[in-house]
């Protein structure tokens, strides 16, 4: 399939939706989190410095709305309350893998720049 | 390296800052356009539907400011500019890859949410 300006846009839609939605501030790492198991949100929030407790919130029912993580509460004494990855959000890890390596590769040279 | 809070931090720095920058509006599809080599404004314009040249000058700006792309004047009759991408760009299109993969996985899923 040649890609020309009309059927470049739905490859761009579907691209510029992901990026979007991954582009978002924590949501890469909540989802890169959540690769490691199921957790509690005290635990994600334990594995990420400086994220607020109410910015956790938001973002988890966001990523609960369009299906990446799944909310289990188990009705013990005191709640308790996990959230995990789908199958959609855990197809992420090659894309979140990706990206850390391009991280890895580049932080050095960034910090350079001092930008 | 166990991973814990002390040592998650740089981890996590690196990722953040990642995923902020590719996650800025426009910048995923104009690194993308690039990746097909060298090309004029016009022409990166012309593979990304609906983006304003405004908004484009200001992410080529950005991007030559931290060094993902490098910007060529050819002073010929008219003036030439070229922008392409250094090896830090290059470099972005394993993680590129990944992403348009989910992106294309997940996309009618996504519709059916509508959401």
């Amino acid at each position: 399939m040649k890609i020309n300006a009309e059927n470049i846009a739905p490859t761009c839609e579907k691209f510029e939706w992901a990026f979007e939605f991954l582009g978002k501030p924590w949501t890469g790492l909540i989802i890169r989190a959540l690769l490691h198991g199921p957790k509690r949100a005290k635990e994600i929030a334990e594995s990420i410095p400086n994220i607020s407790g109410r910015v956790l919130n938001q973002r988890l029912k966001e990523l609960e709305d369009i299906e990446v993580v799944k909310r289990t509460v188990y009705t013990e004494r005191p709640v308790r309350i996990e959230y995990e990855l789908t199958e959609m959000g855990k197809s992420l890890e090659p894309a979140m893998e990706e990206v850390q390596k391009w991280a890895d590769m580049w932080w050095e040279t960034m910090q350079k720049q001092d930008k």
